[in-house]
């Protein structure tokens, strides 16, 4: 009997006691197919991290296995993925200079902490924290990426030399290079960006409606496009000798699996790393549990998100011993994982498998593998990123989440990725602050014949001159206390016949201690304005709360059950003729 | 006729039109005894901020003359504050030597800051930005700073030198400095320490029991302590020639008008002084707004927060520009000004003009004011400020708001001052979002013989086995979307006989664009799984919104106005057994 204990920490356990021969040819077909998907993502998000292809290879191993080991999901592929590489390549440029061992060392660290933080964030059950990341600030990075990420492999589709981190200077200098626009080059480029265009809006209706295929295989063949144009285009300059004729190739991969490497141990870089850490490890953590969730819920199956904090976490510390870089969850290949039928992470470990044997003896096939080809497929990876949709809705839903969102993709465009997923954050929790500073809040009066009360200024109701009635329809909290204060101190500032103010606590369903010492400096300050401050139809658990503080004894006037039993005891003239104006 | 919007830019205008010789008087007699109170806490806080003597009363000048036009409070004083006086000591210490020039340079160009700032924040309206202090991290850091500012000033009651910034560089370095304890010093600044005990807590009762005086009268004559004080160690110097004995003194003070200064325009500098600005610009108003709103709520009068802000900000640049330091609203002389009957802010004026005279005629009598008497003053002042009985009530009330305060008290004591408020602000927000990102959720059923819905935990009701209904009871926003999610998917999962979620929003207010998407995520994955999704009991204006949201058509269920009519249509079986059970 296996105990609970280790259930809870390496989920593998439960799954492999049940794993028959039905789910080993399910998960050895998805395996291939996931593989060879993998191979062309994994060299290209490598050369857009700015590292050798073979650290490509290198993260799509081991971090397979370690996510197959203690992920909660049963169809999630890991690997690089395209936000998280260009987050690592922002990250470590500011280091070292790509090419360099420091470059390479930087992107081992930077997977070494973000697997830390993942594993801690999962042993602490502290991914509430990817709450701070409004969907608004994520899909406006998302978009901005894919923008970003489709500019900064231009260059190697027209063959020229360019840099720059932020649009503007990405665009001029790809400007400034064009009159050396290399024509093979471009030729390749253009070609395989079209054809895998061609491949993803049209071939697959044409599979489904003209060959008949079922809507998965259409769907898994339409997603080959790149293997295709990988084999097409390495074909092409292996025949005609275009390397020598200056067209940029992937070169010479070393040949083995990958070495077993210590991430160096630096404090200094460490602390330099530490944001953008933190930044890609949230980042890729929200991107793969809203993949996980999304493929979990068609078989009714659950995903933990804390659970998912540590699979990615080792996925991410495996990736940083074996020399690769910072990996997530992937969208398209975890979606083609699931129709492709997996049935457990073990397709995970036979994809590593298959990506291990590429590493070990098929490099040398990929030498004279274009670089615009690997360009090109993810110039079309991402623009699919790019929802300019979701742009339109969320400006027409909401403009205080709109604004978070335009302000997130001007600053990734125009400043760098960095700073505008860290804007954007900001942004979010000022505008919640500035929403819930001022809670919706009415004074209510009695609707005749009723025991009701109700917004003086949305009803016909009845209100004693004397007594005042606020409502709050919020908890209170210190974004809030202070306007609760304002709001009372006005209210009476207006009304100097008052004598008794009752604050009517129906909505209130937390107290905390800012708001306590509200309610406090709220009670001294009417007393010496020599009004008496109530409250009533305070919820239990709140009352509980203030039993433990010293307000119900310094609180001036009473705490009532309901408001009627309030207006009852202290306004008994208008309740009078609120009978009155019903009888009538 | 002036124009309402003069009016609501120079508050002034509205009571100078009615200002008479009652107010003339009233207000003359506050200014005399505030001034008197102001020179020797001017002096003293300018030498804890670490500058020459006469600028902490050129603070005291222009300062409250611009105030008295801009703020909206009629009693506050402003001027230096222990612990602004504090933060502007750590701000600019880690730009320049005390003594130096630029060490001056730097608190003019802080002073211009935090105006610039502050008025920013009152034309913006940005007010609800000083809510991100909740009062747990600033009662800790208050009693730190007072803990922190009585220590400081050790060294000057012992007659040493000594340094530091922490609790324990402060401590260490004054234990080294014990054996070269000078006598005399030692003798003058434990006995005004004493005596100003004994005037503030003992003086008081005996003024009012055994001389009889009114309590206001017995207040003021306890708070005039320090000058008494100041004129008994300053005639000892003076008399026994004690200087020449090596008793600190505050040595010659330029006699004449604050000079007019053009505050250093240096970007670096600014953006080195920048967060500093910031914190002492919200600190400065949220604990100058508590005392107006005190002060103002016991004549009925309202306070305008943005209106602070202006005046605040106004005060500030008028500091700069007149060779002082950031300055606020200070609680005790503020009670004092408001006891001695001040009816409008022209007693500020008054009191700048006392302040004038003293800088221009008075300032040789300060020559032989020992710096130890200051220092008694400013520990006495200081140890008020330390609330240590507000430490017990929030850890009873509040486990996270007392974290919050813990963490603020520890990293000032610690590590230093802005960097314990930074915390305490980061902390705060974190446990709200950590706090509201769960809120409360409950399965509900039908309380047999009504139309009601309870929580299937805590009513005997009735449910369906098909038709699952969720109750949250809290608005919908970014930080608590996820968990809705989490909550649906795992019900679904846990129940394999539902055919129908029902989302219950009678307690919501708000749905933002990441809730929107998570519903728009919980429908589409439910309809994945064979489950229709439906809303009950939407709120108005919630429902306005997302008609302009794409939700409303994408949704596979219906909206219900009632939870009741929903059950009807979807599980008229379960009506039936709930109107069975409540017959029986």
């Amino acid at each position: 009997m296996i105990s609970r204990h280790w259930w809870r920490i390496i989920p593998a356990v439960t799954w492999l006691r049940r794993y028959g021969s039905r789910e080993l040819s399910s998960d050895l077909v998805a395996a291939i197919i996931v593989t060879i998907m993998l191979i062309p993502q994994s060299l290209a998000y490598a050369m857009l991290a700015g590292l050798p292809a073979q650290v490509g290879l290198y993260a799509s191993i081991l971090p397979l296995v370690a996510y197959a080991l203690f992920g909660s999901s049963r169809a999630l592929a890991v690997g690089p993925v395209a936000v998280v590489s260009l987050l690592t390549a922002a990250a470590i440029s500011r280091i070292a200079e790509p090419g360099t061992e420091g470059y390479l060392g930087a992107a081992v660290a930077l997977a070494l902490l973000s697997g830390m933080m993942l594993l801690t964030m999962g042993l602490l059950r502290l991914g509430f924290l990817a709450n701070l990341l409004s969907h608004p600030v994520i899909s406006g990075f998302i978009t901005a990426s894919g923008i970003l990420i489709a500019v900064s492999q231009l260059k190697h589709i027209l063959g020229v030399d360019a840099h720059g981190h932020t649009l503007v200077e990405m665009v001029s200098s790809l400007a400034r290079g064009l009159e050396r626009t290399h024509g093979w080059t471009l030729l390749l480029g253009t070609g395989a960006t079209v054809f895998l265009f061609w491949v993803r809006t049209r071939l697959k209706p044409l599979l489904r409606k003209r060959v008949g295929l079922p809507p998965f295989a259409a769907d898994i063949l339409a997603k080959a496009g790149p293997v295709a144009a990988v084999v097409v285009t390495t074909g092409a300059v292996a025949l005609f000798d275009l390397d020598a004729q200056g067209v940029a190739v992937v070169g010479d991969i070393p040949q083995g699996l990958p070495p077993l490497t210590l991430p160096p141990f630096d404090l200094g870089l460490w602390s330099n790393l530490a944001i953008s850490a933190l930044l890609i490890s949230l980042i890729g953590f929200v991107e793969s549990v809203s993949v996980a969730q999304t493929l979990a819920a068609k078989k009714r199956q659950r995903i933990d998100a804390n659970q998912e904090l540590t699979g990615l976490g080792a996925a991410n510390i495996a990736s940083a011993f074996s020399g690769g870089f910072p990996v997530t969850g992937g969208f398209s290949r975890s979606v083609v994982n699931f129709d492709a039928g997996a049935e457990t992470p073990m397709a995970g470990v036979f994809t590593a498998v298959g990506i291990a044997a590429t590493a070990l003896l098929f490099t040398p096939l990929f030498q004279a593998l274009p670089k615009a080809t690997l360009a090109a497929t993810i110039i079309v990876a991402v623009l699919s990123l790019v929802d300019l949709g979701a742009i339109r809705r969320t400006y027409r839903y909401s403009r205080t989440d709109f604004a978070a969102m335009a302000a997130t993709i001007f600053i990734v465009l125009g400043v760098g990725v960095e700073a505008g997923v860290v804007t954007g954050v900001a942004l979010s929790l000022a505008l919640h602050i500035w929403r819930t500073s001022r809670p919706h809040a009415a004074v209510v009066g009695q609707v005749p014949g009723t025991e009701h009360f109700r917004n003086v200024e949305r009803h016909s109701v009845v209100t004693s001159p004397q007594v005042l009635t606020l409502r709050v329809d919020e908890s209170l909290y210190f974004a809030n206390a202070r306007y609760l204060e304002d709001t009372v101190y006005d209210l009476i500032a207006r009304s100097p016949e008052v004598s008794d103010v009752i604050l009517m606590c129906s909505a209130v369903n937390v107290i905390d201690a800012s708001a306590l010492e509200s309610l406090e400096a709220i009670n001294a300050r009417l007393a010496d304005a020599g009004v008496t401050f109530h409250l009533s139809e305070v919820k239990g658990p709140v009352m509980d709360n203030l039993q433990r503080s010293p307000f119900l004894e310094e609180l001036s006037g009473r705490i009532f059950l309901s408001q009627y039993q309030a207006m009852e005891t202290l306004a008994p003239d208008t309740i009078r003729r609120a009978r009155a104006a019903s009888a009538a």
